[in-house]
């Protein structure tokens, strides 16, 4: 299985905690919100968990185009009444793991919201 | 020379007149800032062409990733030195004509300068 397949796998059964198969040991996770890359393993799992736990209303795929070096999946999902329009791009190293996961979401509503969500939520995570 | 090659063609000569030729009747822009589609190609086109004065210092693509019906470009370029990140994400028709374009940008930081220039721009344009 491919890791685009095994992301699809993740996401499905909502288990972050198998991220380390797919994620590069030097892998970089770039927000939506924040310039400065959050970089290794861990950070990346730890925003993606985050990420996972606050977009978790209807969240779904809506465009997916992928070449051998990157993929990018355009989701949709629903935070208190308004709806998120994001796209995950990632890229893969020549062993196939992502070796880095940036985030861009629309509209400016959403990021604003998503901001505040996930700040909340890292909280409680590192605590 | 298809609507790809055409679109790289127009962003480097800096020629938004020539939108017509690829963007389709019914196209839909999609901002990074507002929820509302703008509909038909005359908007799009108004769109496309304050993004192209905006985001014109040093904007080039990092990013392509293209399938048949889809098309993802990333760029980067500086808006009074911060950097904007951002996806172009094109949908064609059957006719190979753009029928959707959608964009979004990161940091947060850089989608409030990219409003506030837009909008700027928008009314130079439209007076």
């Amino acid at each position: 299985m491919n890791t685009l397949e095994r992301w699809h796998q993740i996401i499905k059964q909502g288990k972050p905690e198998l991220l380390d198969e797919i994620l590069a040991e030097n892998c970089v996770f770039l927000s939506p919100v924040v310039h400065t890359p959050q970089r290794g393993k861990a950070l990346t799992k730890l925003y993606l968990t985050g990420a996972m736990h606050v977009l978790n209303k209807d969240f779904h795929y809506v465009k997916e185009v992928v070449s051998a070096e990157h993929a990018v999946l355009e989701f949709v999902c629903e935070i208190d009444g308004i709806t998120v329009n994001g796209v995950d791009i990632m890229s893969f190293d020549k062993d196939g793991k992502i070796n880095e996961f940036k985030v861009m979401v629309r509209p400016l509503k959403a990021i604003n919201l998503l901001h505040a969500r996930m700040r909340e939520m890292l909280e409680s995570l590192a605590g």
